[in-house]
């Protein structure tokens, strides 16, 4: 089975690791020369609209998934007519837009923000001025990691907001005074079985994700794992699908949903019976899905900007380093570090010590 | 770091997984064109002993390791005047000859079978004539999976037995009346820091390792801790190291070791906390060694001639699924399936599961 992969960043990378085992192999596809999951597997260096290059992917693989959600769908459609892309190219389209995004969770009868699509200046000042709570205006494209977003406070400058924002498309919701973040990663493949993994708590830093908590038993899991659910079904989807929720007094509301494997999921290579990354190949390769039970509690660390010290690191009991092999930048992931226990007493005096080597 | 395999069998494709999130890079090396590892990084395709090939694979890498231990020792003190070279090649030669281990054994008091060296027919035939027991004659290089045995019984036609192992010299030894095989697999860093796998047992099928059983409290790993620790210190070694034993009514005997990762520690990928594989990376490139825990009850079952149906595999829960990409060929491990479970009786059932479709 040959598996190609549209992006070859570290998630292209853990898909490739996951799926060498099984005897899979892999065309990776990046714009980027030294894309850092480039070694995995076939390489093709190209823009994601070069048709003579997208035709020579197309030529020599079985299935094509994506890595992220930012490329062009009128590719992933061409690509479509002669391999089947997994998910589904009008889902990629569906989570690139947070305004279809929208109206998907309010079809589905999914808790979200209230919120206005806003298209000119004028539309943008006329809610803004008259809103009653402090509002998050948010590009509808090419949105993540906060990047894209601005929040909007009573005494906020609106002309300059709209400035920032560069006059994008974008909506404008209400911010939502939540709890907790959580999220659920989710999978269904191609004969419609699904799985989902626990419930993990993130917190963010920057408008990165910084942390990931896996408790075990979440009260909130069966309320998300129902939204996945809707959410899947209704899409016919298939592959992994994460969804992002606000936890408000045990109330769960959508914030927005990533066609493929996650951040937030990245514990379960160490975490849980099957990982999210193997979980997606078996999904879109028409495989029986794995267990999605967590194996313990587990927590997960982003590394941004600059790795720590991988001797302090992998000093520490249940500590799994992953160094994606990625130029140093600052806000740029270059790895992440999952910590595994076998209690919540053990994980949390791994947890103090993985964080003074991390300066957390 | 970049690490030199001499190797690039299924172990250096392992190893090369193991150390791909650590951000290790590989120089993988191997005779044959179509080693199933050969992807896994830049990959050398030449004899052992072509010397203009090692130099220019030693000028690559900053610390070499080898994938088995039939590798020439000339080749390997060469390689070690200007590379670390990871077990020290003195141990790789003691293991590659049954009678050095055996004289090793002896004098570290580890029990072991009565042998004797055996260089020539007559000698041959004045010692298994006069033999009061069955006899095993081993020969003393290049065995392995049961390659280069014979089993000596009354009225065994000794001139045959000779012909059959074509003369070579070898030891002859009691055969040992066990209740069970057993092996650990130990590790040790160039720091001098040493862990332990738990004890599995073992059991072949037309003399290759058949099935690994993790057993998590087995009363007997304090004594193959004890030997396994005598082996590693009296050699100051450095890697991974494997010593099979015989359980005679509750004492150990050892039968052989190996200086590598080793078949009865794949389980140790999905079944412990830090894989063999990784533990003998870090070994070897001086990191912290991680828990060798094992996170719950697990076996592995070879897969040897003809790999089983994919799908009705992996739809066994807690079935994880190892194919190393081999041409099939009739003798031949081409990968391996673990299963994983939160107790013994779950792993029965699920055992019971997989017998079905390995026809076992």
């Amino acid at each position: 089975m040959k598996v190609g992969i549209l992006g070859a960043g570290q998630l292209g990378r853990m898909l490739a690791l996951a799926g060498i085992p099984m005897n899979m192999e892999f065309v990776l596809f990046d714009p980027a020369a030294d894309a850092c999951g480039r070694h995995l597997g076939e390489f093709i260096n190209a823009s994601f609209d070069d048709e003579a290059s997208l035709q020579m992917f197309a030529d020599k693989v079985d299935v094509i998934t994506v890595e992220f959600e930012h490329i062009p769908v009128k590719s992933l459609e061409w690509l479509n007519k002669s391999v089947p892309v997994y998910p589904p190219p009008a889902i990629v389209a569906a989570a690139q837009d947070r305004l279809l995004e929208k109206q998907l969770f309010t079809r589905l009868e999914i808790p979200n923000a209230s919120y206005q699509a806003v298209d000119n200046e004028q539309q943008f000042l006329d809610y803004c001025s008259g809103a009653k709570r402090s509002l998050v205006a948010k590009s509808r494209h090419a949105g993540y990691d906060g990047k894209g977003q601005a929040r909007i406070h009573a005494g906020t400058d609106l002309h300059s907001a709209w400035k920032e924002l560069a006059g994008v498309p974008m909506i404008v919701e209400d911010m939502v005074a939540f709890d907790r973040e959580v999220s659920v990663v989710a999978v269904r493949n191609t004969q419609g079985d699904t799985a989902f993994y626990p419930l993990s708590q993130n917190r963010h830093a920057n408008g990165i994700l910084d942390v990931t908590d896996v408790s075990l038993n979440d009260p909130l899991m069966t309320q998300a794992e129902d939204y996945a659910q809707r959410i899947m079904d209704e899409l016919n989807y298939v592959g992994v699908l994460t969804v992002e929720f606000f936890d408000c007094g045990g109330e769960l509301m959508a914030n927005e949903m990533a066609p493929r494997v996650h951040n937030s999921g990245h514990w379960t290579i160490e975490g849980a019976e099957t990982s999210q990354f193997e979980n997606h190949l078996r999904a879109i390769c028409g495989l029986p899905l794995g267990s999605t039970q967590s194996t313990g509690p587990s927590m997960m660390f982003n590394v941004v900007g600059e790795m720590p010290a991988r001797e302090s690191v992998l000093a520490i009991p249940g500590a799994h380093w992953h160094d994606y092999g990625k130029q140093p930048r600052q806000g740029r992931k270059l790895g992440h570090i999952t910590l595994t226990a076998e209690n919540s007493q053990q994980l949390q005096e791994r947890q103090t010590l993985l964080q003074a080597v991390l300066h957390k």
